[in-house]
Parts: C-alpha cells; sequence; structure tokens
C-alpha cells in the first residue's frame, strides 16, 4: 500500500468534510493509495494551525501557493471560495499536481474553461466536487437508468431547494454579496450536475430567476442583496426528454431538497436527499393490482454501500459521500484513469448555469450549446 | 325544506359521480334544497333508460333537449363531452335555469367567454366543476394562505399527472383523437385552477409541451395521436410569486398527482391527492430545534368534513368532493348568490390554457390577459 | 329492481352514516334491492322528526319498538348504544326482520351468544357493523394473504389507537361512565375483527389493561372514570402466527390508528387507515437490490372501488365504507344467504374481548374458546 | 492534544466500524485524546496482517491476551463474539485498561454482572456500545421526553426487526446455532436499551417467543435451529407506563427496523431507524385544526449533529453512530467520567433479556428486579 500526501485548501463547512474524509477512506474502502493529511490551508496562519490540530494535519499554512509548492502535497483540494478556484487550479495544474476543485467549478463559464483546458493539455487527474449524485441510492437510480428499467425516459423534475435566506430578516452576508453567490451559483450546479448525469445533455433552456427580498438588514441598515434567491427552468435534453428544473434558497421548510422524479416509458424513479437511503421505484408491469412506488432502502446490494456497513437499511450519511469521492480521486490518481466527474463534467454544468442566466435576461429559450 | 328537479346530462364517469352526490348531499348537509333526480340523458334511449334505473333517475331521454325543456328539471347538470358543454349550456340558460357544467368549460377560450356572457347577462346560476380543489385539505390549504399563515407566496410548484397513457402500447381512443382532450385540454385545468384559487391570477407564462407518442396502435395499425401528453410551464402570479407547472397523462407511476407545493415567506404547504386526508404544513417560527413539515389529517376542524363524519382522520374520498359540490351548486340556487367556481373562474383557466397552447407555439414567454 | 323499506334506530354518529349509506348505496352499486329511507328513531320525538327531515326519512320515532314492528319496516339497522343492541335484535328478528347492528354487538359476551342464537334459529339474516375493514384496500391485503401472496403468516401486529381521550382535562362523558364504554369495550373489537379476518382465529391471550386518567373532571369535581384507556396483548393464532395489538384512547396524535403490520414467509403487508387508500406490499422475492415495500394505491383493480370511481388513486373515504357494508346487508336479504361479519362472527370479536379482560384479571393466559 | 493507542479485538461487521470510528472521530469532534490504531486482532495471523494493512492498524495479532497486554494498547475494543466477551473484559480490566464492549455485554446475565462488577471494583471506565440510540434523532427524542414536552409516559411500543432469516431456504449459520443469537440475543438488547434509556427501568413483563422455522438447510440436511426467531413482550415500567417490544429476524421486509413509538399525556414521537435522520413530533397543544406529527429533521440544533455537517438535513449515517460512541469513549477515559452506557447499563439490559426468556418459559408474568 502506498501513501499519498493531501494538502487542503479551505476550512469551513467543505474543508473539513474533505479532512474527515481523507482520514476515513482508506480504512471504507482499503484504497490503493493511502492519503496522509500534509498541510492545510486558511486565510490566518493561526486559523490554520488551529484547523491543523483539530482536523490532524500535519502542517500549516496561511497561503495556498505554499501549499500547492510543497514537495510532500503530491494532491490538492480545493475548498476554498468560488471566485479563487481558477487561480489555484491553474497552479496545481502547473506544477502537475491532481486537483480535486470543490463544486461549481469556475466562478465564471470561462473559468471553468480555461481550468478544463489546462488539466486536460497537462493530462493532469482532475475532478470536481458533485458529492450527492454519489449516495447509494443516486448511483443505483443511475445504474436502473441505464438498464433500461425505466425505459426511455419522457420527463425529469428535479431541484435543489433549501431555506437558509427564506426569512427575510435574516442579515446579509457573503452568500447575499457575490454575484455569483445566489442560488443560480450556488445550489442549481448540484441539481444540473445530477440531471445531467442521470439524463444526459441539455440541448435547450428557458428560465425565470428572481430575486424575492431585494434587501436584507445589513451593518448600516437595508443592504441591497446582490444575486438571486430562486429560479426554475424547463428544458429538453438531446434524448427528447422534457425537464423542469428548479432551486432555491427561500425555500422554507426545505433543509436538503435535493430531489429528482424521473419518469420513463417503462417505469419512473423518485429521490429526495432529505432521505437519502431510499429510492422509489415504480415499474409499469408490476402484476396487475399490485403496481405501485416501491421503496428501496439502500443496502449491500447497491453501489458503494456495502463498505459502510454489511446491513441494509442502516445507511449512509452526508460525510459518506465525501468518503465515496475521496475514493474516486484516490482511484483516479493511482490508475491515471479520469473519474466522472472531471473538469469538463463541471464545465458543462457551468455552461448550463450560464445558459440559464442568459434565458433569464433575454427572456425567451436559449440553445445551451451556443452559450 | 323544498325540493329541486335535477337534469343530469352524461352518464359515464362524472354523470355517475354526480348522481351518486344528489343522492347524499341532502343528507350529508342538511341542504335547504334538495335534489330530486328528475330526468337523465345518455346518447341512447336504451343506454338512457339503463341508467335511469342504475342510478335512480325518474325518467331517461336521449335527446339533452328534452331534458333543459322539462318543466320538472329545474337545473341542469352537464357532465357530456367537452365540446357539447357551450351548446347545452346557452339551452339551459335561455330557458332561465341554473347550470352546473363540468370543467373544462368550453373547449375553447371563446366557448368559455360566450357561455360566461350569456350566464351573467341572463343571471342565471353557473358554475363549473373543479372538485379536486373542494377537499378538506385544499380547503384548509386556501384558509391557511389568506389567513397569511404561511406569509407571502413566494413560489408554487404544482401539477396534475397521471398515467393512464404512459404505455405506448396503450391503443388510441377518443381521449387521443381529439385536439381538446390532450394533458393540456383534460388534467391542466384542474391544476391551473388549483394555482388559480390558491396563488391568485397568473400574470404571464413559458410554456413547453409535447406528444411523446406519436402514434398509438389503432384498429387499422399505427394511428396518428391528435393531442398532447404532456406538458410544463413556468408563470409568474400577480402577486409577484413564481410558479411551475405540470401536466401529463404519461407519468408512469402517477394515479391522481394531483399535487402542489406553496412556499411563502413563514411558511410553506404541501398537499398530493392520492394522500388526499392530509396537508402538510411547516411554519418558519416553530421552535428551534422543532421545525418540520406538520401531517395535517383532516377532521372536523377543517372545512366541511364534519358533515361527512365526526372523527378526525376517518378520510373523506373522492365522491365526497362531488357531494360538497353539489351543495355548494344548491345553495346558490337557493341564495342566488354566486358559489365559486362561476363560468367566469372557469373561463380563467380556459384563458390560461390558451396561453400555454399559444406559448408553446411561439416559444415564449406571453402574457396571460392579451391571450 | 325492488325497493325494501329500512328503520334506522340512532341518530348520531353512525345513524347518520348509515343513512347517508341507504341514500348513495343505489346509485353507487346499482343494488338489487333499493332500500328506502321509512324510519328514523331517535330517543325523543323532536330530535326523530328534525333528523328525519335531516337525513331524508318518510316517518319518525321515539320508540324503536314502533319503528321495528312497523310493516313498512322491512328491515333493521340498529346504530343505537351498546346496551340496547341486545333487546332490539331480539325484538326484530322475533318479527323476522333482518337486522343489521351496529358493533360492538352486544354489550357482553352473553348477549352475543343469545343475539348470535336467537339470529341463527330464526334463519333471520343478520349482519355487524366491522367497517374498516371493508375499505378497497383491507380488502386487496386479504385477498393477497388468502392468495399465498405473503406466504405463512408469522407475525401481525395490530392496533386501534385513537387520542380522543389523551388530555387528562377532557371532562367525563358518557364514554368514561360506562363499564363497556373503555378502549377495550369500544375500540379493540375493530381491530381484533381485523386480526381474525386476516389471520384467522386466537387461541390465546395475554393482555394488560389500564385506565391512565383514574379521574377526569366532572360536574361537581373530579370524577372517577369507569373504565379503561388502554391495553395491549400478545396473542397466539391458530395457526401457530403471534400476534400484538394494541388499542387506546389516550394515544396522542393517533386519529384514526386502525393499522396491521402482517409478516409472512413470503413477504409482508402494511397499513394504516389514516392513510386508507394505500396498501403497502414487500415482496420476498423481488429481484435482488429491487426489495421494498410497494405502495399500491387503491383503483377499480381493487375489491369494490370500481363502483366509488373510474380513477386509480383518486380515493374512497370513511363513508364509502358504510356504503359497501350496506350494499352488503341489502345482497344478504335479496339473496337469503349471510355476508360476512354476522352475528356469529360479532360473537367471536366479543369473545375475545372478553378473554383481555379475564386475562388482565387473571394476569396470565387465558385460552379463548374457553372464556 | 495527547494521544492514545487503542487496541481492536474482532475484524468483523463492529471490528470494522470501530476502525473507521477510531479513524474520524478526532476529525469530526476535535477530541481531547486522539486515538492511534494501535493493534488489532483476527482470529488468525494471516487475516489480523490483512486487516491491519486494510484499516490501518499499526501492528496485528491472532492472540487478544497479546493485545490486552501490549503497553502502545491504552484501551480495548470487544468486537468479538458474545461469548468471548467476559474474559477479554476481565483481561483488560485485571491490567487497568479502559474497556469497551460491543454489546449484548454478557452473554449471560451472568457474565454481565461478573463484568459490571469487576470494572467496578477496579474504577475502569467502562463502555457497551448500543450505537442506535446514539443517533442526533434519538438523542433529541431523549431531550424531549427529559424536558416534559410530550408529558407523563403512556405507553411505549418499540422494536428491532429485521428479515434476514425469513427465508427458511435461508442456510443454518452461526446465527442459528448459537443458543444466545437468536433473535433474543442478538437483537432485543438494542430495543430494550432504548426503552431503558427513554421510558426508565422495566418493572414487570410478559413474553412469548418463537422459533418460526425449526430447522433450516444445513450441510447434511435439515439442521435444528438452535435458537429464537422472534419474540413479542408486554412491560409495564417503573413510571407506571406501559410497554409493547418486540425483535425479530424474521420479519419480512424490514431491514433496520429498529422503531419506536412514544405516547405521552402531552404530545407523542415516532422514529424509524430506517429513516434515522427524522424524528416525528406530535404536541397536543398545537393549534386548533393545525395539530399534526410533524418531521423534524435532523441538524446543527440538535444533539451532535453539527460535528458531522453545518447543513441541516444532510444527514448522518449507520458509520457516524459509531464515530458519536467512540468520542464519548475517548471522553470518559479523558475525564475519568462514566458515559453512558456503562456495564451496569449493559447489564440491566441483560437483566430484561432474562427476564423475557423466563417468563417465556413460565408463561407468566415475570418481575425483573426478582430474575
Amino acid at each position: 500500500m502506498k501513501s499519498i500526501g493531501v494538502g487542503v485548501i479551505g476550512t469551513g463547512y467543505m474543508g473539513k468534510a474533505h479532512s474527515v474524509a481523507l482520514k476515513a477512506v482508506g480504512t471504507v474502502f482499503k484504497t490503493g493509495l493511502r492519503p496522509v493529511c500534509e498541510m492545510i490551508c486558511a486565510t490566518t496562519a493561526a486559523g490554520a494551525a488551529e484547523k491543523a490540530a483539530a482536523y490532524g494535519f500535519a502542517r500549516a499554512t496561511d497561503d495556498w501557493r505554499i501549499l500547492v509548492a510543497d514537495p510532500a502535497v503530491e494532491a490538492v483540494v480545493i475548498a476554498s471560495p468560488q471566485r479563487t478556484h481558477r487561480e489555484i487550479a491553474l497552479a496545481a495544474i502547473a506544477v502537475g499536481k491532481p486537483v480535486f476543485c470543490e463544486k461549481p467549478l469556475g466562478e465564471t463559464l470561462e473559468d471553468s474553461e480555461v481550468m478544463t483546458a489546462a488539466a486536460e493539455a497537462a493530462r493532469i487527474v482532475n475532478m470536481v466536487g458533485f458529492n450527492y449524485i454519489r449516495t447509494p441510492a443516486s448511483q443505483l437510480a443511475l445504474q436502473i437508468i441505464q438498464a433500461g428499467e425505466i425505459g426511455r425516459l419522457v420527463h425529469i423534475r428535479a431541484e435543489h431547494t433549501e431555506d437558509f435566506l427564506a426569512d427575510p430578516e435574516t442579515p446579509a452576508n457573503w452568500r447575499t454579496r457575490e454575484a455569483s453567490s445566489g442560488a443560480l451559483g450556488d445550489l442549481s450546479p448540484h441539481i444540473i450536475n445530477a440531471a445531467l448525469r442521470l439524463a444526459g445533455p441539455i440541448e435547450s433552456l428557458v428560465a425565470d430567476i428572481q430575486t424575492v427580498h431585494a434587501t436584507r438588514p445589513g451593518p448600516d441598515g437595508p443592504e441591497p442583496v446582490a444575486n438571486d434567491d430562486q429560479g426554475h427552468f424547463l428544458c429538453r435534453f438531446a434524448s427528447g426528454a422534457m425537464g423542469s428544473l428548479s432551486f432555491s434558497r427561500v425555500a422554507s421548510g426545505r433543509k436538503m431538497g435535493y430531489a429528482y422524479e424521473i419518469y420513463g416509458t417503462k417505469g419512473a424513479l423518485r429521490f429526495d436527499q432529505e432521505d437519502q437511503n431510499a429510492l422509489w421505484l415504480y415499474e409499469n408491469e408490476a402484476a396487475p393490482g399490485r403496481e405501485g412506488y416501491r421503496k428501496i432502502l439502500t443496502g449491500p446490494a447497491h453501489p458503494d454501500y456495502e463498505a459502510f456497513c454489511l446491513g441494509p437499511g442502516h445507511g449512509t450519511g452526508y460525510n459518506d459521500q465525501i468518503i465515496i469521492e475521496a475514493r474516486d480521486f484516490l482511484r483516479a490518481i493511482e490508475t491515471g484513469k479520469a473519474v466522472w466527474p472531471t473538469f469538463r463534467d463541471g464545465c458543462e454544468v457551468n455552461r448550463v448555469v450560464a445558459a440559464a442566466a442568459l434565458s433569464n435576461r433575454t427572456r425567451g429559450w436559449v440553445t445551451v450549446s451556443q452559450v
């Protein structure tokens, strides 16, 4: 078994999640490469030192350039704000280090295109962090679709909705101040990625996007909100299937509303991340009078579950998705073979995001490939 | 207590439902007017006689004109095919008889406008048959919204989806042959009506409509399908709220997918007609750590439930909706006061349907009031 | 088509339900015999007259003997308090009139035995009113069990739980004053009947029964409660299957907790009356990785549903159960063939109730047949 | 931050789970003591070496005595078969090492008593592995009960049901051969522990236990099954509350049926481990017409959730329970203060198990404290 030194940039929500995953992944999956938590980077030296101690990293820094350049850091995980992704990724690629970048890949489509081109030109292992789609249930959904069990897809309804800004009195914060951190920039990529994964490329779309609360309490009184709170779009997939997608941060009651319903000519699927250990399957050809949605609890029979637990229905959780992701990143490094989703996949998500923004501005249908 | 002679035109699905309702309504609700099942009309004399016996009507006819003209028939229920609604309704109005017309009101928007104008000019009691919205649960939803319990509405997702034509091998039938009987003409009115009732007028929309199975097995081989299988639209309500509506007859697994999710600034509602005795309510201001969707089982505390049963959670069913409708029609006749939904309300539903069809043709946003 | 005059004794909850059913049943089911609401009996003449008008009966009386003796009353429905069942039923049997008696049959096991013996000796059509088991979903459950689809039964968990007396501050009323109106007397019969119907005879049981709130506010201060609030028992069915049954009127949150889970060697069933239009079926032999409980929405493919509605998932409600019951009573009269559940079946339920009371007193297992 | 060397005995299901937890716990919880995976013990040297590599342990052994004696092993985790618990625990205690023992504590009540006495006499940190009760949802249930939010407890229904032996054709294996590994020995402790934790001591019980499939396919034909498949008991808690508990390994369809319903005078709770991230709360005093079970999705507001993820509804999984357990074991070692559940708590679970077995034999009620 070989080890590999990993550096993590960012110590927030996702920085911690990746740290936990790096600690656990080798034991869960018996990976060929065992990650070593080599260095972690925060915005201040003190913060970095504290997090290195807390998360179990050997060293700390407040300069991501030091981390990227460090010889013991053999792979880089980018979990810092979106606007920093491009520069860091390009730097890591430049020194030939595998790079895992949190979603969304770039702040803009152009950023993502540049990052993708650089990674591909340099033939560097690259991956983007769409974790929800990695639950055993969503992987099972993909298997069922690919096996033709629900026939040709007819309609996909999908959403990523939460309610962390549903209350108009929630004060302004970084999420309401950066243009790219609205519901479109922050939440839609997850569900667009799911749609692309499960139903294939999107050909065209028409979107409607809205800032529900134009101002929020700021330090000096009402402060304008710089981005959108919710959006919805209709689309057509290349396969001919229709799509209805939604994203929102003001969907009262929704905590992790990453959910989809997929209708095919032979059956249908339903999933809701708030009950992530179940996939609902409807088969048109059930015995007469016995048709119905079946609640399949994930278990060892389903992708990537068994490594976590031998008992079906016992359940995996949020961090387990990140562990699966870490396994894939390590596998890509070990084998040199790209593991979905690569930067190119992340770039296609950004393209749909850009198309939605364009459609909202032009108030009409947009062909995604022309964006 | 006074009685009133009622004539029912149509002996199919809805004709029977209205007959059951007329029998039961007086006992359930102790209505001021007690309906007498005076005459029923079918397409053949034999069929009419058989149904009169089966449903308990005094007399039968195969000519709706006879029924409308009969002096003992003091009110008319139209449950015949959509294309006949206009002519029958105008005839009933012409002789001054209250008229209840099944949904959708007219086959075209123009039909509906003519019917509405005639009924209003003649000051005849008129009502259109949107029954699902009359469940205690949906009436409760309206109460909750009107009381401001979920705040200002932000987003409404609503659908009327079924799967009776999901299988491409289902043979062609009248539903696939008449332009007005597609999912748009047949199913969308129910959910548009719900959206208008719960969230107010729709200002503009953009729709995408599709015939999934272009042909179906016919008596002489594949037969072209004359109408649509599914459609989806985004809309803006006059209130500023956003909407996402769907209708489909190919939604595998959906039996009675009349469902909505309504997000407001203070909470949210969820309803699915497949579990029609529950309304889910989320209140943003629940005690910290105690937030969650609450499953309210309908009971005597909710609109129109108590007349059916004194026990909460015991449940009402499909026919009970029609009984509530019958009560309202009788009340409107007795009091002379219009009861929602009138022809005018049905006409507004037709207008949105027409706007959706137009938007699909023009591939762009349409202002509903300009249709 | 022939008509039959029916007399209803009792104008409360169940009196009204049966009245509605008598009005609707002929139209719903096209019964051979059409019931005519001939006479209704209440405790006062004024009350009876009012209810006759409200429910649509031809005549009224405050003396059940008049009703039973009236020549136009050809069948009797007993919906009066439990303690009156025996006397009325015996009187009706004595004059040779078919009799339908609400559950529980007699106030005591002995009452039920006497009533059963009398009805059988006189060969009078007799039936007892266990309505919940008549939903299409519970009838489907029976079909599935009888067809062997879930194999040999292994365990039955069943309950009838409500919460109408959960609050200790709910004042004393007739339900808390009569010994036979506790949870054991009032609620357990429903679920015992379900267990007997679905799983066969009960051989032995051990019960634990409790009065949770020993006193309740009365007109003159705290008043002792005369009966039990909840009870639970383990049992063995003749088939060897095990059982766990519960009944409660203090189960906070339960409105219509008539629910069961039935485990067999090949599968399992789940049902909850609070969502009465669904039956959950698990089949052990589903394809590997596709196992799961399937939510079957009732529809025309299931027993007695189609008469109510042609659309699956549209749902039946509480009164529809009573309509099915009325259909069966009319059919029994018309054909002269007993329809389940007869007085004998009701008597067997009383026997189990008596066994539970005995077991609670003796604090040990009781053989039901020896009670 | 200090580190502590840990030895794990057993490399199966639970051995792996504890290994994963030891790797992750420090990063998840920033524990004061950081565990080092010092040594792992399997039944063969080769197996141990393989697992040490797979799970990331420094050293391996096939002799638990070596592990217990090793100076670098400062704490012992026993995840080996039940019959080995006593000997290993006593040895660890004898050398003064903190010991964590998987459930059930001892194979017999006497074993558990001996282990408890030894640990307490030696004042050694000791803990037993009931993990399911540690989910944020079940911890929240405890908080709600302790805060009196659902009032005085009235009835507890709880079960631990699975279906891994539902099929009679599943061959005999170790689970069917050892008397202590039946549903009573293996599954009931989990749910008894839950009941004791949530509702307090059990005073008396009456149990019925059954071997559903008396033989199973063995290597040489049908082989007798040595233990039970399912059991059910009624009980009374010291508080006066009633209880109904079930355990089964033949409950078709149940994968992780660790579930409870708790009824109090002011409300109720429901939980099912198959959807472990939700707790259902009913409050009697909700606004009239707004009562209903509320589905609370676990989140940072609930015990131990935040360390795993900042987003509510994102969910924890099976391994996260074990991580919480590891945190508590480390905390107990660090502070010297016992953390629930100690050996004494595990011993009380064994006492109830023994009482159930006794009740089943004697066919009567048993006072638990007299066992």
